[in-house]
Formats: structure tokens, sequence, C-alpha cells
């Protein structure tokens, strides 16, 4: 899930004070996320999907320096040259990089050096935006703020995942959630059966795959009114929903065979019952929370266990905007669409328009947003995206019947 | 591929005499397709993706044996109990199976035995349909039917790339296919915008994939009149297409990276020009032909490469129901659209329905059938459905926009 | 292990028309081999480490082929160009081959034509070795049979490995063996500490890795009168020996638990005991055999668990020459020493001798000979060489201390 | 490479207030090869042979708290229960362990704590050693420090190559080398044939695979009077060494060719020539220094093409007796013996035995030391041994014939 392509008919809705305030709230989000870490937990790479934390930090500051500072800032000084191959991540347009799978490795530069250049190209960015009033500077800072804003939430997902490697369950930190209260019941809301239109329209700041807007049809349907819980899913399991393959996918079941999956990832069943790995370390599960960090195919066996199934995203994207949702929710909800191109897309031309368009093939889409998703950052028409088998981000699944 | 299922609404076009006909005649289509190879050829497995002719000579007769015979004549005397775990592919609900890599492993039972099974089940089920007329048995020896008529097309597709493996490059047989006369000049069918049924209804025989009958809305897009040509795909070739990665889906890159893949799969470029593993042996590449044996990314690269883009299913559909087509054609057609379940799908219960929605992830759907579709086969309805990376079926593309 | 080359002062202790006899006897003894098998089992490849029996067949044809009929006869025709390169094994300065794992794909030439090309080559040796006199044809004939007495060997070996695969284990052949007497009871030979010659001397047939003979010091020894027993592996296997890390090399028990392993190949712990699976299918474990189809790894943890360790091939030597040994054993015995040239070892110049000195790295010499091994083909001074993890070879051990 | 047991005849042959004195010493510079590194340098395992720094320096530290404070110091307090399950490398004895291919996930404990975890351990050992006076504590001391010596090698070699990731190719120190005077001229030094004897006997201390002491027969050698330099081995890659299959070993035929090596680790051909990265840097290649980073497979490809061979460890043994060799060399020079067990070995009983008999099987000794072994730390005995494609130790060769 990168993506970052900017539409090409969006007119930036904020003034420019406003733009540069946003800008510095997001660069200083990123910093109070990373804030709770030591420099050993943010070099580490725990598996390929994963980035080290200090690469989110450089990467999204590298962001400001190629496709801002270096284009439109006549005075800028690059802060270093070297720093364009080792915190590029797939724009090929703009030259070769440091591989993927490699990233741990990256010792140095060391923090210090990754936060001086963070605020190097903070300040420059400021002052250019102070400076320079062109929409096309203040597209692609938006745009920018768009891309930190992913890349928070991926640095929430990896720091999870690498902590998680530790032997002692260290907690990321040391705050102590409240007890929830009970998941309201299970209830259903209906879509009728007609053409609807979906996608993004309209003047605001979106992705390049949420358009264009256009025509679907609907068949009628029903959505549940919450996504599934922690108490629901253990049901599933205590019914042997892992050993029963008649619930799974084909490619399902030689996953969960093949990596002996018994629940979802960061479960564990000790002594004394199910405990879950969090952010304040091993605790015990949180019976009335959504279920999280499912696969694709952990959502697909238990919607068809529970007698239902997984919404398309036009039924989500429908129900959101029926609903009039304007926040993310607690987990990203896997659909049973593919991700694809909508009627009619075109990807842009240029580097920074590489895109999304690449990964139109093998993922589902998600919808709905998570806990990890930055404010300001979700709408309705928002499509996420990653492969079947990840359990490492914030994934859950709502039914549909 | 491989797929089942009756639809449960589907009601035998045919009478008696003729349902048997058809299943004589059917059987024999198997083993003429297996007679011009030596033993040796049909027990080896060239990849996992690959079975033996003499495994597909077998689970085509075990399907009658196990959801016809061993259900309803109860006279019928099993050939060897041995042969349910062999020659069992994918059904849970029939017990313990052969893994599906080990396949190559089964030099015994030796091709005699299996012959004196075919044979044995085909009087079996011959003297069944000829005293027993209940719908439910024509209902199953239809699909029986159906079932190794997929499997025809696979035993092709197989041996195949099994005789491609062999450094002498044999001869499945030794017709020399005249020259072909020119390709048709591209040209371009509209399908208006608008509501449309797709899926499968009537009367006759169809697999659940293919249904339930649903609207669907089209945004209107245009359609080239045949598929693209080998001449054509050349021209990708030598416009350095393998070598740029921006025409290319970032799995697809991954690929052909991984696999230094530079063209179809049988294509050679040797010093005298491009040549081709064929049916017929090795062969200079025949240049009006379909291109075939193409992965998903390498029809989606090269459509994007064109300025077009692949059809979904649905405008597939249409213009296989507008131009009235009854006939497969030479390649599949990869679209753009994942194999996932229609609006209202529902596998029905029992051993012989455990298939296609087992399947719904991952895939992208086919259509148009190819040259070794066997007839009475393909309706303009049928979905098959491969992993982007497969290249050993006949598989092409046809160019939208 | 293959090795054909023969050492440099070798003088053919046999007459012409023994010379020819035995040649012919050798040939002959192959075809007996494959006798018993169908088309079918001689194709497949089971595992990377295994030929089929028709590349068996074929490749040791090709051997008096290339080094002898090319070369000295100037009215051989060649039979198939094309078999040069299907059939070479690791002959570099002969040119090309076909990839070792391959091998399993060559469905084609049919086993007639490779019984066709043996007869024709047979023929051809047979009016060679009549006609021309010399000693360098005859010392390449005596090679030639040796390599192919090795190759039945591997046939064997090779052969029971591919059957196993099969779930309907099939027997080879169907001769029934009698119950085995009770194994003598364990005593020790004491061997002298001091100098000693090993290695081959003489003017018989060895390979080149045989020699040079030379002076080796033993510190003294005791070792076992026989080999180790499956009734004494049984007790190891019931001690928990496979349980227990401290009785194995760090590397075997890295081994063992990768691949699950719980005792020596071809053993199955079924309802009613253990049994093995044999060249007359499965059956009731033999106790009074000597233990089989051990890997390295899984004589020395008995050994060490037994309280002794394994001999050096010195001490095995030493000990078969003391007890004027001339036919071999029943195992193949491990013994602690690697596979490494002796003291002055020279590989000959020439594509015949690009053989032995190759794989002295990372494998164990292996003594004694086996049930499996031809008559005539055993000597005291014969080193066979596996790695550690194999177990498909007739391999067992003798403890020593 | 880790072996720490202590051969049961030995006698300290220090007093206590030098023994005391040594442990302190080895701890200081175990500390002062760290200090030039930053925390983030420290965590990263770039392999699965490789332990982050950090490891390296607590689990020295375990190893006095494992076997000496905790067995021998009643009041001595665990400094933290969890790191006997974090910083165990192989006594299985001890516990269970955190897996070696995680050891780079252990972002915590922070440096901060392990180098509190050092101070503590460092003092308590101290005082223990002041106080108590027993021969058994005095030789696990001893035992200790041969221990952390052997990681100090180990953490240089490991942080070279986890430095080496980093296409910053930062150094590790800043300082210069001079440059180097040419080679002595290659000349040769005879061993006389006859029985040696070799192993260590005496009361110092050494590992206990360096005995029993016993006799051994050499055939008569000549020995190089140094190891092949870099400047030798440019020839050899000149001369088409990397790309003449004839010169390899099989094994090593394979390795070279999987891997795409084209030369020793480390080296670069560069536009204006051959360069290496050291413990400085990226440097032009220093053509008179011994060519180090070489797998077994490199050393025995290049002897073969200098028409000659590799020494074994007795011949080595021997010439450094015979030279009167006291100090470690540059290199590690590889033998031609597999690492085995001395005639009579027997690993004594106890956690701390566990160790050198495990890896007897499938590595090459080493003799001679390199500029990376500490002082005090070598003898002419002293048996290093690693797998034979490694090339990340500090690895070169020395010719015979």
């Amino acid at each position: 899930m990168q993506k970052t392509r900017l539409a090409e008919n969006q007119t930036p809705k904020m003034g420019k004070a406003q733009g540069v305030e946003r800008f510095l709230s997001v660069r200083k989000n990123t910093e109070s996320l990373a804030a709770p870490l030591i420099p050993e937990d943010m070099v580490v790479q725990s598996m390929p999907d994963v980035s080290p934390t200090k690469w989110h930090l450089a990467h999204t500051t590298w962001f400001f320096e190629t496709f801002i500072l270096q284009n439109f800032d006549p005075d800028y000084k690059v802060f270093d040259a070297a720093y364009n191959y080792l915190f590029n991540s797939y724009y090929n347009a703009v030259g070769e990089r440091h591989p993927r799978p490699k990233r741990g490795m990256l010792t140095r530069p060391p923090l210090a050096d990754v936060m001086n250049y963070r605020n190097h190209v903070t300040e420059a960015m400021a002052n250019l935006a102070e400076c320079q009033q062109t929409p096309e500077i203040f597209k692609l800072l938006e745009l920018g703020c768009h891309h930190e804003q992913q890349h928070q939430e991926l640095l929430l997902t990896d720091i999870k995942h690498v902590l998680f490697q530790n032997p002692l369950k260290p907690a990321y930190h040391e705050f102590k959630p409240a007890n929830r209260k009970k998941a309201p019941a299970l209830s259903w809301q209906s879509i009728a059966e007609g053409v609807y239109e979906i996608g993004f329209s309209g003047a605001g700041f979106h992705f390049d795959c949420e358009g264009p807007r256009h025509k679907t049809y609907l068949n009628g349907c029903q959505l549940a009114n919450r996504p599934v819980t922690n108490r629901e899913f253990l049901e599933f399991i205590k019914d042997k929903g892992y050993q029963t393959p008649e619930l799974w996918l084909s490619d399902g079941w030689a996953d969960i065979t093949e990596h002996g999956t018994t629940g979802p990832l960061y479960w564990a069943n000790l002594e004394d019952g199910w405990h879950e790995f969090t952010f304040y370390g091993g605790r015990p599960l949180e019976q009335e929370a959504p279920v999280c960090h499912l696969s694709y195919y952990e959502a697909d066996a238990f919607a068809r266990w529970a007698g239902a199934r997984l919404p398309t995203e036009a039924e989500l994207e429908v129900m959101a905007v029926e609903n009039g949702q304007t926040k993310a929710g607690e987990v990203w909800e896997w659909s049973s669409s593919a991700y694809a191109p909508y009627p009619g897309f075109k990807p842009a031309s240029g580097a920074v328009g590489e895109y999304n368009g690449k990964f139109m093939s093998g993922q589902q889409v998600l919808r709905g947003g998570s806990v990890a998703t930055p404010e300001n950052h979700w709408r309705p028409t928002y499509r996420n995206f990653f492969y079947p088998p990840s359990q490492w981000q914030f994934t859950g699944l709502r039914l549909a019947k």
C-alpha cells in the first residue's frame, strides 16, 4: 500500500497559510510517532514487507525534496546526494534505488542525521510555501502531506511487527487503555438494487485510483452495522474454523497449512486464555474490539462460516456515503473486490504519477480506515489495497448478505 | 482451471439416447488425444501445474465411478479401491488424495491398467444410462462429460509442456499445417453505455460460477475485432517491451525479471529468426496467428504499450452475445476481471459442488475459448480462470479502449 | 557417487577373450536388472539425486561409444548424435550436457530406442574388442565395465526410491526372501597401533582415488565383527535417539528437524509394528538384517548413543585386508573420514580422468560394499562416497572404539 | 566457529592476580572494539551466520554469568532472567534459546542496558576471582576469556559484513594504513617424511578439539614461505580462473555459478581497477597483502591453477612448530583436512563441554590465525573451522606441493 498520485482535476481547497500549517503539523505528527522508540528499534526490518522507522522518516522527507524543492526552489541545497538512492521507494523515473528487502541494512545514516535531514527539508519547504504561491506547488504540498500520512499508518503497522519479534514483547508506549464496553448487537442495513455512482468527484484531494466517478449496478444487499468482533472470531476458532477446509478458499487453505496459522497475527493461546500483542505489550484479548490483523483468507473463511459473505467495495462505499461517514473506522475492512482500475482510469504521466496503476493485480481492496489512519486523511472513496495473505495491517471485516 | 459443479436449475436438453451417444463420443475423444503418445510421455509431470496424461485418463474415469456408479448402480464393482486415493483431484468430501505435485511419481498403475479402468467404467456407465432414466443421473452424466472435456483441453496443454522439456523437441503428431492467410485488419466494435444482463440463464448445461444471471453497468467501450497476432506481438518485443518497466504491473515486472522472460512460452529467437514449439515440433513463428501462451502480465503490458487496455469479462460476454458467437475462438483472452462470485452466487452442497467457489481469489477470468477447447463445450457465458503468471495455457488477448 | 577414472599404472589382468566375455556379461546383467520394470518406471526421476533407469541404460552405453568406439573404431557409425548431449553425465570436456535435475523429463527416446542403442553399441564393441587388441582399448573396456557396474548399483538404489514414492508400494520383483537367522553376537577385533600402508597397489583394476598406496599411522582400535542390525537400531529409536539433541552432530540435528526424520528411509511405524519398504514391497522389519538407508548423521548418532564411534576409512581397510575379505558386504559402512585425496594423488589429464577429484569436498567415505554391489566389482581399497544427509543408498555402519 | 570447551588436564599457568588482570583486559578490549560503532550498527544481522555486535557484547557476558557466577557465587544477583534465553548460543543443557537467524530482531534490550549488564558481571566476576581461589573457578575464568577472545574476532568479521551491506560503504575507523612493502619472493620449506606428533600437550590452555596429542604419518611435502598475495590472486582472475570449470571442485563450481561469484568477498572491479572494502572504507586493492575472504572452493581452485595443492592441517602444524611460530598470522589458511576428532578425542560431560564435537561434519580446518585474532589467543595447535562456502572470515591460503 503506497500510492501518492494526485488526481488531475484536483484543486486545493485550502489557503496558503492553512497549507503551511497543515504541512508542519503532519511533519510533527510523524516525529511524535517515532518519539517512543530507541534508535535500535528504528533500523530493523522484520520482514520484506516492513520498512524501518528510520526509512519512513527519511523517505517522506525525500518525497518533498525530490518532487518539490529540487524542481521549484533554485536556491535549494540538496542535503546529501546519496539519499536519493537510499530513500527512493518505487519511482523508476527518479533513478535507481536501494532494494526494498535490504532497507534494514541501513545502519547509516544515523538517526541524528535523518532528523537533521527532516529539519533541513521541513524548513526549506516552509520557506518555499511562504514565498511561492503557485497552485502546482500547493497541489504537490498537499500530495506530499497525504503521502506522509500514509507512511504514518505504515510506520505504526511496521513497528508493531518489529517489536513483536522480540521475546521480551516490549511496549511501544505505556498507556493503559480502559476496558471497552460491549459492542452493539449485530443488525443489518439494506442497500437497494439499482445504478449508483461511486468514485471521487469534486475539488478536494484524492488519489488517482479513486476516480473517475462512474456508474455501477448494485444488486441489492444487506450490510452489518459494525465490524466483526474478537468475541465473534473466537467462536469461529472454537468451532474448528481453522481445521475445516470447506470454509476456506483453496489459496487460503494452502496458506494457513504452510504457515501453521491458527489465529490472527499477534494472538496467542496461553494457559490463562487468549492474549494479543498490542502497542501496550502483551494483554488479555479485548473481546469487544473489532477483530484485527486478519488475512483476506481468514476474513473470507469467517464470513462463509457465519453464513454470510464479504461486501464488494462499491457496497461499502455506498454504505459509507449513505451513512454520512466522515471519519476512519477502527479496522480496514477486506472487500471481495480485487484492486482494479475504474472505467476510464488513466494514470497521469511523470514520476509522481508512476504509482497506483502498478499495483492493480493480485490485491484486494480494503475500505473504511483504521485506528492508525491519521485524522483528515480518510475519505469514503478511499481505496486501500493489500495482498490476500497480509496480516500485519489493521485489517478486519464486516459481514454482508 | 478445474470446475465441474452443475448449476442447480439446469435441465438436460438431450434425450436419453443422445446422452449415451454423447458420453461415448467424449470418452473416445479423450482416448484419441492420448493415442499419439508413448507410455513414457503419459507418466511425467513437468511442473506442479501439469498433470500427466495417464492421470487425466484416470481422473476423468474416477469422476464417473465416484459420483454416479458408486451412488446409483448397486451392482457396480469398484475397479480398484486404491484408485479413489490416487485419482481424486480436489474433492475433500470424497476423502484423502494423492498430493498434486506428486502425480508424476505414479509409474503404476501401468497405462494398460488405466485403459482397462476406462473401459470398465465406460461400459458400466453406458449400461446404467440405458437402464436408469432419472434426471439426476442424466444431469451428472452431462456434468461428467463437460468435466472430461475440460480435461481434454488440459491434457493438450499439459502434454505440450511435457514434450517441450525434451531437447529433442518431439512432435505430438506429424501433420503439417498449411500457411495461414493474413489476419484481418484491426477494427473496433462499439458497446453502448448502459445496464446489461450477463451470466447464464435458460435450460442448458453450465457451471455454477456462470450464474446467477444479473445486471451490470457498462460504461461504454470499443473492442477489437480479433485477438492480437504474433506479428503485432513481435513489434512489442522489438520495441523493447520486455525491457521497459513502465509498461508492466509491479508483479509482472518482478515475474519476468525473476524468470528472465523475454517472450511468450515456447518462443525462441534463433539465428534464422523467431521459432515456436508446436504440436508439430519446432517451427518458424506463424506471424498471422493469434499470439498465444502469454501470461496475464504480458497481455496487460502489451495492451498498455498499444495505448489500449484489456477488456472486462462483462464487456467480452456482451460482445460475444451481440455477435451471436457460438464456437470457441483460437485463444483464451485474458480479461481485466478477477475471478469472483457473481451477485447472489451460492455453491451447492455436496461433494460435486465443492469446486468453483474455492478458486475465487488471485485468478483472472479468461473468455472466448481456444483451439484446444472441445466442440460443444464452450458457451458465451463460459468463465475460464488462471493465475496471472500462467503461460502454459492457450492464452492471448484482445484489445479494448 | 560416480567415478570412473582408471589409475595410470593399471595393467589389465585378463586375456582378450575373457575381456569380451566379461563385457558381454556386464551388459547383460544391466539389462536383467531393468527387466522387471515397465517403461513408465524407467522414465521417472523421484529426486535430483536419482537418475531414471532408462538414463542409466543409455549413459553406460554412451560411455563406450564416446570413449572407445568414436576414438578407436574408424568405421563406427554414431547411433544418434543427440544422445551425446542427452546422456553425458559430468564430462565437461565432452561438451554440453542435459541438466541432471531434468533427466526425468526425457520421455523420448522411447525405451525401445534405448535398447536398440545398447545393442548397437554392444555389438560394435564386441567386434572392436575381437579385432583390436591394444592395451589402451582393453584398459578402457575394463574401465567401462566397472563404470557400468557402478551404475548397476545406482540403478537399484534409484528404482527403489522411485517405486517407494508410489502409494501402491509396488514390488520390484515377487521373490519372497526366507527369514534370516539371528545375527552373530557383537564382538571386537583389535587393530594394533603402528604405521600401515593403505591404498591400491599392483596390477589389477582400480579407480584413481584408491591410490597412491601410502603410509598412515593408526593409533590402535577395536572394530565390531559385523554391522549394526535393525534390532539394535530399534533400541536407539525406542530410547528416544531421534529426540535427544546431545547425540547428534549440529548439522545432523538440523537435518532431521527440518525433514521430520524419525527413522531410516523406507521405515514406517504402523499399527502392527515397524515395517520397511523393500524390493519385494512393504514388509515387517527384518530384525536380524544390517540396518540400512541411514544418513551419516544417523550412523554417527547411533555410534555415540552406543558409547562407540565410527571407524576411519584406514581402519576399515586394514581390517578388510587382515581378514582377507574379498566380497562386498551387505551394507556400505559410513566412515568418519571425509573423502579427500591420498598423499601424492594426481588426477590424469583427459576427459575420462575428469572425475574423482571433483568430488573431494563435503562427502564422507564409505567402505565395504553392499548387497547391490555387483560381483567382481568390489576391492578392499574401494572408496565409495556420499554426502552426509544421503539415505537412499544401501548405507549402514559398523562400530569402532 | 564457536568452541569453548576446556581440555580436561589443563592447569592454569597464571597466578590469581594475573588472572583477574587478564580478565579485565579482555573485557575492556571487547568494549574498545565496539567503541567506533553507533547503536544502529550493533543491532543488525546481515546474514544468518553473522551475529550483531550487541549480541556478542551480551553473549560473552552471559557466559561468565551462567557458568561461573550462578554456580560459584551464592550472593550473585542475576541481572535479568530473560537474558538467559536471549543470549545463549548453542548450549542445549542450559535451556531454550533465541533462534540464531533472529538475533537481528533484538532491538531491545537497548545498548545501554547491555553495557550495564557487562559492568554488573565484570564487577561481580572480579570480586569473585579476588575472593575465591579454587582451580575450578580459575579454569573457567581462563576459558571465558578465550571464549570472549574468539568473539572479538567474530565481532570484527561480522561488523565488516554489516557495514559492507550499506551503499555508503562506511568506515569502521578513520585510520589510514601505510602502503605495504613488497611481499617476499615465494620459496619452499621442506618437511621430511615420517611419524610426527601433533595436537596439544602440556599445561597451558587449549580447546578440547586440539587434543589428544597423537602420532600421524606425513609423506613429505614442501610448504610455501608465506600466504598467497592479492597480486597473485589477481593473476588467477585475469587467467579466467573463475570461468574455468576444470579448476574447481564440483561443489565449488555450483557455488560460484549460483552466486555469480567473480572474486573474493569485498572485492569490486571498478573503472579505475580493483578495489576492496576494508575497515577504512573502500580502497584500491593492496596488491602486496595476503589474499583474504576466500571460500575453501576459491582457495582450492587457486592452488590447482598454481599447480600446487592445499596443505593438510598436520603439515601446517608441523611447519608452525618447526618454525617456532608464536603469533597469529595475517589470514587463516584453509587446510585440505576436514574438521574431525583426533584419535581418542572425547568431549567432556556437562554444559560447558557441549561444544566442539558438535561441529565435526562438513567443515574444513583452518590454521595460522589472522589480523583479527587477539594477542595471546593463538597457539600452533589451534584448529579453526568453517564451512567451505564461507567467505566472510579472514581466510586465505598457503600453497603446498
